[in-house]
């Protein structure tokens, strides 16, 4: 029987970012995948989502087109064409990790997974020894026990990218980045959408001052958001869904033909043998993993979602990169001290480091500087009527940056130049010596520095 | 007679950021300026040119939204409004910066300075003396002395800014980036576009194979190009322009509406007094300045255009800060080895450090790398039918990164982070720990590392 120096459970980006950097580094590598190469972030996630809300944004464009002189008579859209192209993109990039399996040699098997022992897997009657094993199972969705959760038939982020059907009015619950990413797409699209939070705020974890004006944006745009109101059930009535909510020990109910369920994911590790290995684990049930993302058997490594750590697909390819390069015996270790994160509505979202929230926590001194993006030429010749926000927040003593948060377009391809920044702990005098190309959205940061 | 510490002849981008950065740090600053403050880059330049361009982009993307499944029956555009939308825009931005200067107290002239001696400056008959000097006065459009050409009513940039009427045809003179960026412009409206350029390759200092690939996209848009192509004479035939151009000593005869001359851009150092100070020339008559921008008269800086170096306005921002800085005493000098430059056509094009040609020429070594843009699956998401380039150019025994190339959008705004790793002289290693969000476009880069 053949051993493999590497076996990997879950094809999605940590899976198979890992499994290409260590077949091209000459390790044999089996990767094992029970649904489709590339997971839930290239199958019904980041891609699937991206080239939606592109189509949306299109669409968004021909709204506003005037105010760049150029007139539209009549603009529409195909529903369904939308979601085919959907799938014919997502075909196109997993056959695009197909093949990067194939030119590093890695053996991928389809099936699922089971581990009989910290070095033997078992999938479709067959067994496979290996010296070190990534976990990269990734997560799935939550579905919160709401009473009467089981009589509506609620739409998961699956649901939502699949349907056939654009419903008129759309409940999401939960205001988090696949809430509000959806929300943003069926927006565009004129659907009702509302939006149910239970926290004070939406999208909790980024910076609250520029998460507020991206909320004051959709409101224009006519999203409903309720903020810090409770789902106490749900029911059906015709085909309606109703969802009853409380708000400071007020109930009221509301109606809309689909009910998106986004209040969180799991990591998913459980039902493949793991709990029978005796692994580590912390108060969350999470396994815990060092810097290398060992687990307490140091040649069981847990990538990506699947450690809880940072549900990104970018965490997840960085993780497998140094998991890797830890098997391959170079010295690498993980920082989760900036890595971007993105919200892709329309404007969009981005920040990297310290929020200004986490700073007051935390007791760490900062000086906070906010501009509109219009001190940006190039914002001011492409946005109308729309100013976005930029904001640094800067250690003056040791001239560092400690955050970078962003609303305006596009935010998501610029955050990455304040993450080289943080990461590699440059000085704001440094990071200024940079020679920023005129006239970009880039240079906002240089009115900054 | 109060006497300047900085005094400044210029208020463009090299003019203003100076000014403004010597008043913030207390200095008492005049700036003489005799058209616009902005310069030839806000009124003139690149911010009036990427605004127009943006229209012409929502017009391109009506033309193949139905790739997106969005539906656009009528699609037209108002020339006149988005000529007048780019005066909006440029208006805006003249007035944020006489904000700026304000707010660092700089004293504004208008009128044009002649300088008297190294140390005092006549304007509108008054006299003013200073300590140090910063000469950034830009360039101006070079006419090349074709015979003819006073007989035909040729256009420059400015011309091509600032049309009333849209021409049917162009002929544009000069296939740099401003030839280009017109171009691209007109050719998305629909005018028929013919570029004649003398090399053997449009975007000359630019990556030759990327380039290339933008001129075959363009060619499928319907613009002609010339290459070794000498213009020999102009002349004027009922409403049209004649160009008489050779090939290969066959001589050939083209119409159009309109001639665009865009070979280039003189330094502007002439006529104000600058030849009698005695200052260092070199062959080219430009002002030699060492690292600190200082001529031969060490208070008496030369940035931006002026000095012939670059002629891009981010380099002159660049320069003028090293100028201000060296003036307060702070240890700071210019370094011209990552200086992005950019077309902004659609697909855009830019590039940083050094070019494949470059590199031969040079007889450095190096290994190149080369992928289409759709290794990125945002980038598939947002573009059908076109599948740009991405191409790195590394030393594998240093690990350094020695040019980026980019075709394909937004490659204006990603190209920095090229710029900062080739600046900060990161290994591929070190860059390769950056977390890149996903999915961006600008994750391509790591695709290499």
């Amino acid at each position: 029987m053949k051993n493999y120096q590497v076996a990997i459970i879950g094809g999605g980006p940590a899976g198979y970012s890992a499994a290409e950097k260590a077949g091209k580094a000459g390790l044999n590598v089996i990767l094992f995948e029970k649904k489709n190469l590339g997971g839930v972030c290239l199958n019904e996630g980041c891609i699937p989502t991206k080239t939606l809300l592109y189509s949306a944004k299109i669409y968004d464009k021909t709204k506003d087109a005037k105010r760049f002189a150029v007139n539209i008579e009549n603009a529409s859209f195909d529903f369904k064409r939308i979601i085919s192209r959907k799938n014919k993109v997502v075909r196109k990039l997993v056959l695009g990790v197909k093949a990067k399996m194939e030119e590093a040699k890695v053996e991928v098997v389809e099936g699922e997974a089971f581990l009989i022992n910290k070095n033997t897997i078992r999938c479709q009657d067959e067994e496979y020894t290996f010296d070190n094993l990534l976990i990269c199972t990734g997560s799935h969705t939550f579905v919160p026990p709401i009473p009467g959760v089981d009589q509506v038939d609620y739409w998961t982020h699956e649901d939502a990218l699949s349907t056939k059907e654009q419903p008129k009015s759309l409940i999401v619950v939960g205001g988090g980045v696949i809430g509000l990413e959806f929300a943003s797409f069926y927006n565009s699209l004129g659907t009702k959408v509302t939006i149910i939070e239970m926290m004070d705020e939406i999208l909790p974890g980024m910076d609250r001052e520029v998460v507020e004006e991206l909320r004051k944006e959709y409101t224009k745009k006519g999203i409903e958001f309720m903020l810090q109101t409770k789902v106490e059930s749900l029911s059906k009535k015709d085909d309606l869904a109703t969802v009853t909510v409380s708000k400071d020990n007020e109930e009221q109910s509301l109606e809309a033909e689909k009910v998106l369920l986004s209040v969180g994911r799991r990591a998913s590790i459980e039902n493949f043998g793991l709990e029978n290995l005796g692994i580590e684990r912390n108060e969350k049930k999470q396994v815990v993993v060092n810097a290398q993302l060992q687990s307490s058997i140091p040649t069981i490594f847990v990538c990506g979602d699947a450690n809880g750590k940072s549900l990104l697909a970018h965490t997840a390819i960085r993780e497998a990169e140094v998991a890797i390069n830890t098997i391959l015996g170079k010295d690498d270790s993980m920082s989760y001290s900036a890595i971007p994160g993105i919200v892709y509505t329309n404007p969009e979202i981005a920040g990297v480091g310290k929020t200004e929230e986490q700073l007051q926590r935390e007791g760490i001194t900062y000086t906070k500087k906010v501009i509109p993006m219009t001190f940006s030429g190039r914002f001011v010749a492409e946005n109308e009527g729309f100013n976005g926000l930029c904001k640094l927040l800067i250690d003056e003593e040791k001239d560092h940056v400690l955050g970078a948060h962003l609303l305006g377009n596009p935010a998501s391809e610029i955050i990455t130049l304040a993450a080289m920044a943080i990461d590699l702990k440059l000085t704001t005098k440094e990071w200024n010596k940079i020679v920023f190309p005129h006239p970009t959205v880039t240079e906002i940061f240089k009115e900054f520095l």
